[in-house]
């Protein structure tokens, strides 16, 4: 058995190449902002292809700009994967996704160094993952996984009006072959992604390592409240109709629904208001609603009883409602066999561990419809993400890339 | 007495000036956008002069873009003053202000028809009325009636950063030179704005004509509230510190108090959320309020309030909350010998008039403080105003010019 043969992962390197995307995509107002298919996200593959091409793999970006880096195997047939992103939401931190990255490049290192597998290796950095710019997050790994067509493409678009087809096109991406992309049945034989927490479970239980067991599902609502622009010095108070008080109804009732279950979260991170003027009373706002849960049913239910009680409030001020369901995606058991063989490695390797369900969703979710797939955190620092703010020990993700590599190792030789 | 020789208004040059200067600042998302010192302003200044001169008048512009158009009298002394202002707010109507300017317009062809006046009248357009654009209202009447100077001009911005110097500039004016464009004292006799009501009083009464008796205070403040970016999905909702539902309490909030006296408006009409993202928890809202009243006490009172209100609100939320303070006017009586002027000629025509409070702000209340000022309104369809849907007949402008002409033409030989 060649598990012996794993040198150890290299902090230096994995901190080398957090530092080196982290020169991509610095936004003046704070953070990150690497958006889906911007120039800055395909900067930061660039970067990647270069690490993998000194590490002597070979590299191939697909329509949709997923990047794959693999280290040949002697008796191809499934492969082993591992991976995350590169890109950010806006003013972003620099470890979500990034972090996933740095591990599966230091898998690929010790694969190599252990003298290479008997499968191929690919590290993999997904497109797209980031649902900030076109309201769909995993846009890669969905094309990948055959579940987002180049039809669907042309129809999103980000606030400027753009589709990813038109954006993916300007970086010299092809995304009207989005169904090249597909990967073929059974071509993946296991995925493994490691991604900061995201949450505060494990820095709260001094944990370095958790082990996702599920990924919660999400539910994208745009919700339009219509009423009158006024002036706002001449109109009486009883005589309005204004669509910004509706809303923050609305945002408060979200709050109030989503806290009465524990594993629910609803939250309204995008809303504008037209005309937008300090002298005008608001005659539109547009509230961007992301409902989260790894109940599939207690979602649903949640959504809906949203739309009626919104409803209700626009009825009673004389608004009108429109709403437009953005995405709909359910929540994912990852594969069993493949979370027992990561729990043994860091067993065995005497690293604590909790088994916890993520609130965020990833990549893994959509590639574990098609491949076994397994999912491992490290700690967020507060808890943080999505901010400029967000910090993940670097000797923790060393650790995580170890787990993974073993586990790929011992994998290597069985069916799974 | 000159007053037998006053012709009628002519309602087809009135109409067709609003239709010209509605040529002017379409805005492609609806309605008109001629922002304060902005090249759609200046254009409808420009076209305002080629009236004038049509009219024979002699034209002027100070250094911050108000417009005079002269109608020389026999024996100067303090001048006769009519006007109001071509610009709009974001999206807004061709009515507001522009009617005032129509009709003021007019009045100096009636009273040239009439033989010209013992005084110098002139039609004014005042630069910048709407506050919309940087957050302080009357900018060009201020400067005029010597209570803004170009050091303030200088400190304020609009959400591009841009400040009113930096924009006037731009458009060829001289801000710095500002105290250029202040009035002696003394030199004006009178002044009189007729503008649409903005408002349902008129409508719902039936009443073509109304006379302004006071006009309401305005208190604008800019608060920003301030919680954590975090993950939208992994952010359980008990560790939030959501600034949007901090705010969204304090909107509701600003409705429900402003709602408890008849006299007051309370408005937050713009609000901006960041990072806005749909997959975060907002770190960030910043509220613009503005609240209005007849009644100085209660106004000032309310703003108080509300800001207590408010620290209660980001206080039990975990939150942060800082306010600016953009403006605060008082509000103004206007001059009573005036006041009645209008109405003793709007009886003697049999004009059915109504005496009512101004909720807006208008260049009136600023002129009021350096020269007596009176104040007509005409009926606002639906009370609608800031918006592309306010509409004002031809007719009630017409009858308000002949009400005005006639009134300056008998406070001509009068001290006032």
């Amino acid at each position: 058995m060649r598990v012996g043969s794993l040198t150890k992962a290299d902090p230096h390197r994995i901190a080398r190449f957090l530092r080196e995307v982290g020169e991509i995509g610095h936004d003046p107002r704070g953070g990150w902002s690497r958006l889906a298919f911007s120039p800055e996200e395909r900067a930061a593959h660039a970067l990647f292809e270069r690490w993998a091409v000194d590490l002597g793999l070979s590299v191939r970006t697909d329509a949709v700009g997923n990047t794959f880096a693999e280290l040949t195997g002697e008796a191809p047939g499934p492969a082993l994967l591992a991976g995350s992103h590169l890109d950010t939401v806006p003013q972003g931190g620099n470890f979500d996704g990034t972090a996933g990255v740095a591990a599966a490049l230091e898998v690929a290192r010790l694969l190599a160094e252990a003298g290479g597998l008997k499968r191929d290796y690919s590290a993999v950095v997904f497109s797209g993952e980031e649902g900030a710019r076109f309201g769909v997050p995993c846009i890669g790994s969905r094309v990948a996984t055959g579940t987002l067509t180049a039809d669907t493409l042309r129809e999103l678009s980000d606030r400027e009006g753009r589709s990813p087809v038109e954006c993916a096109e300007e970086v010299g991406l092809r995304p009207e072959e989005a169904a090249e992309a597909a990967w073929p049945d059974g071509s993946v034989a296991v995925f493994l992604e490691l991604h900061i927490e995201q949450g505060r479970v494990l820095e709260s239980h001094g944990v370095p390592i958790g082990i996702v067991d599920a990924i919660a599902g999400s539910t994208r609502v745009e919700l339009t409240v219509s009423g009158h622009a006024d002036h706002s010095g001449a109109t009486p108070m009883p005589l309005r109709r204004d669509a910004l008080a509706g809303a923050s109804e609305l945002v408060l009732e979200v709050e109030r629904q989503a806290a009465a279950y524990r594993t629910t979260v609803a939250t309204v991170g995008r809303l504008e208001v037209e005309p937008g003027s300090l002298t005008t009373v608001p005659g539109l706002a547009r509230l961007f609603l992301d409902v989260r849960d790894v109940d599939s049913e207690r979602q649903r239910e949640l959504v809906e009883d949203l739309l009626d009680r919104a409803m209700r409030i626009v009825a009673r001020r004389g608004l009108q409602l429109s709403a437009e369901l953005i995405s709909d995606q359910s929540p994912v058991v990852l594969h069993k066999p493949v979370r027992e063989r990561l729990a043994r490695v860091a067993s065995g390797r005497d690293i604590p561990f909790r088994v916890l369900p993520s609130g965020a969703s990833h990549d893994a979710a959509h590639v574990a419809k098609k491949a076994p797939t397994g999912m491992l955190f490290v700690p967020s620092r507060n808890g943080l993400s999505h901010a400029p703010e967000e910090w993940s020990s670097i000797e923790d993700i060393a650790r995580g890339a170890e787990v993974m590599a073993e586990a790929l190792l011992t994998l290597d030789d069985q069916e799974i």
